[in-house]
């Protein structure tokens, strides 16, 4: 028998009890949301087990949006820590120093909504049931920005149990089980899938693709990494993704291209994985494929084509000739890009702008692109800029068509990560180095 | 290719590495331990994700007893939270009430040892090493019990990382892999097993063995329960153990009793599984086989021989006739229980003590016997006592041959557990209550 | 490592071993086919065991649908037995009825050719190789009658190969690999799948999809049985396949529908599984669902507009009166189904006519029809016919849209066979018998 | 669900089935195994697929030797081919030489007895219960040698099921399932294994182990060799077998020792799987570390003390000098081994004569050593003796303490087998020559 069979008959006898439970107490209502956290806090919460906390399961699956964001500012208001203890304990700590006074304070500071959230952890589908209550807590909290302390215990907790240690590296290919193959068609964020038929192309022999598990998320994904092995550094993706591409044959190839990375849980934001994820593979790569020398990514510039729209409205310290902004017209034609002539006037004006978008442009001392901070931060280097590497909509929308490779090099990216957290400084390549 | 395999080629190639760029650095020396862990807390942790915390995995697993102590000395002194940090933080918070204010104590109250535990713990092998550490500091605390702190630290993290939710319940049977058979036949703690032949008895049809999992920690048992399905209630382990016992026909059994339950990892010592391990049985037996009525342990009082030394020797308030001290003299020749006549004198004395150190004997106001104690704040009851149900050596011992049946009736856990936890109160038998 | 990469590595060993070999010995040409099939069945084959036969496999998998032919002949005209020696072995036989005389015999009865089909089972790849042997020969038999003897070793050896015994029942559903599930798509000989879409529908929850698997056919379904489990006897298939119906409560169901089986290989044709899959299926589903009452077919009648074109054509002994052509000149519009006025015109006589070809037309004393063949012969009885059960341009085109239920009672199955093989017998509904 | 459970619900229904037929036909006797077979030939059998020959197989379950020696006779008497028809079938194709009239005659000369083995077969368990009648059978034919017109219908089709091609290779280890390893300790023929932990060692890093398994047999061996990985050449069983052995470091291995094939299932004897178990280790391990370069066995020389006892007797042609005759009188003693004098004074003499043995002396042309015809007829060549390799008892008491390496040299071996097979050849190393 599964376990996942096991689980779901742990839970239902669980309920079951409660049910008679509260039949002899002549309780005919459904406990609310409310009374079942309270009661989950309580002893009964420790005595019965998962059985009180799948309840909370159940009856969170089954709320309005609205009954949600009740239930979050309840979380808020009616589990917070203690101020005047935490202040009693602070200073009782910083007399007397000792451990148990330290324990005490710990405690005070924990938030009893963290204790709840543990609780809650304990159920059959207790952590998807908390990685969903994130991401609908993120949908809440640009209106109610009070739920920013909800926010900070959820991501204080799935950042100790998302631990990447926890984490299972499994390798995706055709032979995996449909069921997970279909969520990657779904979850795939950067180049997206129209159906079974593309993800084949992405499985096959010349084709490599890593996710991550997690045991209390059995059969979903957290996040996949898509491969290409190929010769020579790609700059285009509609090659890589072409479906009737003839194949590489793997043992001529030379490059390993990571074209695609997808956080497939919302509720999970902000909780690192990437970074791991990409030198695991590239770790995995080198052992498996000794013929394979660059490590490469094929990546969008999302802030691109916004940062551009700025500098035409004149929003930005930066200001272009009025030639140039004549060029830039162009760009509100949807189909630019097919028109050698236009392309040809555009190339040098976007790839330097593009260039100094990425180099120059910071937001608190960091690169304003989110792609560039994210591989930059892990070591990566800027290794080149690829004009049309990516003409779908999306790609022309965002990033204007071009694509960059960041370049993992292991031997340089501790080296790189350190230059860039404490100094905001960018490695490039020789290539890059001279557009700049 | 398996995970594990994976998993060592990571942090192979992520060593190798480590061990150019010092090559290239001149540092020709191993960096000590606490130079590791510095680094570890440092921008390269970040950069290089599981190697260096498995450089410090890998250190550990080499020092001497006494390396450890100097090691655990070290994580209490240098990465204890900083008590002015927190006295500050704590007014600002008592006066601004912001989440900002409150974000800062928080962190300043997590011991900066906690964030470096977390980081040993993304190396390959991280989480076992943290169980091993564990294991060793408890052997240390008796002696330095200012390392209790650092023990805090641990069972905090491990507790969360351990949540019964991330556990992976097993059934160990005879088609279970010869290597984690044989971490049973080592781990188990109640009744030892002899060999291949003990335990092959023990995973027979009308026995059932049950596991507990951890991710991170593949192929080791957490906890593990032995049960036995028979007719009526055994009263006597060496039925149960006896390896020429014929086999019941599971389709006529009606009881399933719980003779053993031994946690395998002495690191996750006080980390409670058993009550989810024994409930989650009882729910999956009741599923499986629903003519089984009973669930019941047939469990030692490891404690009882202790307390009646105590009484003999008149160290307890309690005091004998001077009659029944002439007749617990007996004892003291280990083989009396194969004499009838002395049985037959002592058993009612024995019994009748038995029920008083059960019901009556208290610590801190829950009963002094520590399975009992467990038993029962889980909501099972006392059911039944049984004379010379336990005649090995360590039965005798501890237990002066007597073993209990605590009854595990799920209708009634919840109550019985409040009762305990609230009130003190033991919930008992009709049999047993007419002992009393 | 899995088997099938090792099979691998065994067979390029082996190959290399030849090709060493042979430059040893100055061969520089590959040997024909012809020649390894005679190094195959000497010294040679027996000495190198898996590798001469796999460079027959591998030579046959680069032929010509030309070579391929001549092979065939080279295998009828090389390997047959020697007619003078079964004569005089017979005829020893005869006189002294010895144990040798037999054996003897046996062997010169037993054809070359089936040692050589023996011999090249032995290389990886080997069965499947000789699947696709007698595929292609099926094919070429139609002109070359004479290879029939060759099919009849191929047969002989196939159906002891793949006896019922040796074959692995699975359960197919959403969890299963990519790479078996495409599989079932290109399979499905009876309703056609136009993708992944369809293949979803057919393995919801109310949906049951079982095959068989060989361990010599690795991941290659050989049959497999779709089953739709619903609310009474389906008699539109219109109503499975639908992708947006509402899917049935698998507790509230009562009949499991076997409404499509399909024989995967090409290779196996005339070598009986249906029967087995069918019996053990209804078996399993009576003890998974004891809901479930009816087991029963939604079959197509593949003769039926054939027979019907012969009526029309006065070809058969049976004559329609002119009213009745008239009516089914209607048919030669292929959308009459659409029209109401022709559908209520049509229908009796359309019943009435297929009553009768099911019932009454026969070939060689069984049903002309094959289906009905197959399952008659099984000991199904036939329930009920379905007016337009089947609207697809395949169901009107071959079974002018009726649909018949054949019912499997496991209580009945001995009979019915009995009575249908040995004296012609079919069994029939009350509901079908007051058609006739 | 697993298959196993499958199938047992599969013979479970159709019995069930077959009793309440019986039951309506008012037949309340269980039939004898002879009426259950007789129905199975018959169209019933067709029918209900498997269940009747699951009575079969359960009825030969339970049958007494006697019973079985009763049921052997009636397969002889009762399922022989028909001389007379096949002798009519004979003629006919020496005449007509047509399709037809060969398959007649080879459906006349397949004996009824393959049929209903055939038949029996399909149950579940069918398989197992052939191999067991086929054990039972060998018992039998010492003293009914008239049987074993029964048995070659039993080989002939046992060797067609257990082809090579339908063979899994496994790798075995420590992580294999206990159930597996314990068949492995009770099956071990050569070097018997005392218990789990003379396994273990035969399980570590520097060991390999591999069987053959067969899909109608699950989780039983079919056969299954050990390995050893070493430095040099070993000469010593002790030293491979010493449970307190220093593992050897893999990666500075250079030798694979096959020092143990063992034949686990009596009822397959005579069809040969070790040739291609060896010869596709050789391959595996090849691929697996290329650092072996050399690939031999430690093989016992199981016939001679016999020989050497003869020649003592004077039973053979070959006669000795009194001298000798008077060393060799030491053997009478069992620990004439321990003692260096000895040794010393037989050493070369018993060098001398097992040489002799080996090489020269034969029956029907092959070496009258059945393991030396084993490895020479599978190409292998003699590479050395080992003086005192083994002394254990039964190393003493029939190859007189010496072991042999046979060496498997991929390259060499068609040569050798061919020089062997035709020609009686038999290819020594040029150690192995000089003592010649």
């Amino acid at each position: 028998m599964r376990l996942n069979k096991w689980i779901n008959i742990v839970a239902e006898s669980g309920l079951e009890l409660l049910r008679k439970q509260r039949k002899k107490q002549k309780k005919e209502q459904t406990p609310s949301i409310s009374e079942l956290c309270n009661a989950l806090l309580s002893n009964k919460g420790e005595a019965l087990g998962t059985a009180l906390a799948g309840e909370v399961v159940a009856a969170y699956a089954t709320m309005t949006r609205k009954e949600k964001t009740v239930f979050f500012q309840m979380l808020l208001e009616k589990y917070n820590p203690d101020v005047e203890q935490i202040n009693t304990y602070a200073k009782a700590y910083m007399e007397e120093k000792s451990r148990s006074a330290f324990q005490k304070l710990s405690e005070a500071v924990e938030s009893p909504r963290q204790s709840l959230i543990r609780r809650i952890n304990m159920a059959p589908g207790g952590t998807q049931t908390i990685v969903d209550i994130r991401r609908d807590l993120l949908k809440t909290l640009k209106e109610h920005t009070e739920l920013k302390m909800v926010d900070d215990d959820l991501v204080h907790l799935l950042s100790s149990w998302f631990s990447p240690g926890f984490l299972e590296l499994r390798q995706i290919d055709w032979k995996t089980s449909a069921h997970i193959l279909e969520k990657l068609i779904s979850y795939e964020a950067v180049h997206e899938m129209q159906g079974w038929k593309d993800l084949r192309r992405r499985l096959e022999k010349d084709r490599r693709c890593f996710a991550f598990f997690h045991s209390a998320l059995p059969d979903e994904p957290i996040i996949f990494v898509e491969v290409a092995l190929v010769k020579g550094i790609s700059g285009s993706i509609q090659e890589i993704l072409a479906r009737n591409d003839k194949q590489e044959k793997v043992s001529t190839t030379d490059s390993a291209i990571f074209y695609s990375i997808s956080n497939c849980q919302v509720g999970l934001k902000g909780i690192n994985f990437g970074n791991f994820l990409i030198k695991q593979v590239v770790m995995l790569l080198k052992q498996e494929l000794p013929q394979i020398k660059k490590f490469a990514t094929l990546s969008p510039i999302p802030g691109f084509m916004n940062w551009i729209m700025s500098l035409r409205k004149s929003e930005n310290e930066m200001t272009l000739s009025s030639e140039d902004l004549e060029i830039l017209k162009e760009l509100d034609n949807n189909d630019w890009f097919l028109d050698d002539e236009i392309c040809k006037r555009s190339k040098s004006l976007l790839m330097e702008l593009c260039t100094h978008y990425l180099f120059h442009e910071k937001q608190y001392g960091k690169p304003k692109d989110p792609v560039a901070r994210f591989h930059l931060s892990n070591g990566a280097s800027i290794l080149r800029l690829n004009w049309l590497g990516d003409i779908s909509p999306k790609g022309i929308g965002q990033s204007i068509g071009i694509l960059v490779n960041y370049h993992y090099d292991l031997k340089t990216v501790t080296e790189n990560h350190e230059l860039f957290v404490n100094d905001g400084e960018i490695t490039v390549s020789k290539e890059f180095s001279e557009l700049i």
